[in-house]
């Protein structure tokens, strides 16, 4: 059964769902900041996962990626899997922009993140879960 | 027409090529570190590729994680498409091991390189080389 790695847990806020993955926002406010964590057990990198799963996360984030590109005007979309720290597999879609505060180096382990206000991250949700609604089955889940 | 961008040319040692990607050795031999570059023009990120081309993408990466984790014994494979410095779409697999020089952080932007000496970067060619052959139709290019 999936369970949803405690540490990412704690870091994210959930957002909804796609079919196969699950939708987190870092509670990083320097950068709009998604993990698709599929909802499989016990698999750390993606080519662990069954054929017909890969392609689907291929969609749901090259979505992902078009949607935060086009919603948040990024100069590039980061999608890495790394899993140096976390080993559930996790794919990280990270607006960059010109001039953000770790460009044009890597996000990871640059500061410690800065977590949103109340409002700005009720902003951010509405923000995102609009940018991602259409064909490829985006569910949002309410504000827990 | 696909040309290779000169920053990658630069930083890397081509080893041959997949169906869709070039692949190049990165010239850093703290880690086995491989680009897959779609010899696509004009594209900087997945999503931008024909959808043919992302499965075929996904097929020749899944396929290189997979040799360089068990070539390697690698503890992860870290897997990113950046571009915030070089905005050809290259998609990036390093080997991690707990205890690298940059474990558990990220390896980007990290140390100055430290490049092959001649013959690690032989015999690093040609356990790469061996690792990545297969079905999915990789041909190795000879030493340039």
């Amino acid at each position: 059964m999936f369970e949803l790695h405690p540490r990412l847990a704690a870091d994210t806020i959930a957002l909804g769902a796609f079919p196969l993955c699950r939708v987190l926002l870092m509670n990083e406010s320097r950068y709009p900041w998604l993990l698709l964590v599929p909802e499989r057990p016990a698999v750390g990198e993606i080519w662990q996962l069954a054929e017909e799963d890969q392609r689907q996360l291929l969609r749901e984030s090259s979505w992902v990626a078009r949607a935060l590109s086009r919603a948040f005007a990024a100069d590039r979309v980061n999608v890495a899997a790394l899993g140096n720290v976390v080993p559930q597999l996790h794919v990280h879609h990270v607006v960059r922009r010109r001039g953000d505060a770790a460009w044009p180096g890597p996000v990871w382990g640059r500061f410690e993140p800065l977590p949103y206000a109340a409002g700005a991250l009720a902003a951010r949700r509405a923000e995102v879960c609009g940018a991602l609604a259409g064909p490829v089955g985006f569910r949002p889940c309410g504000p827990t």
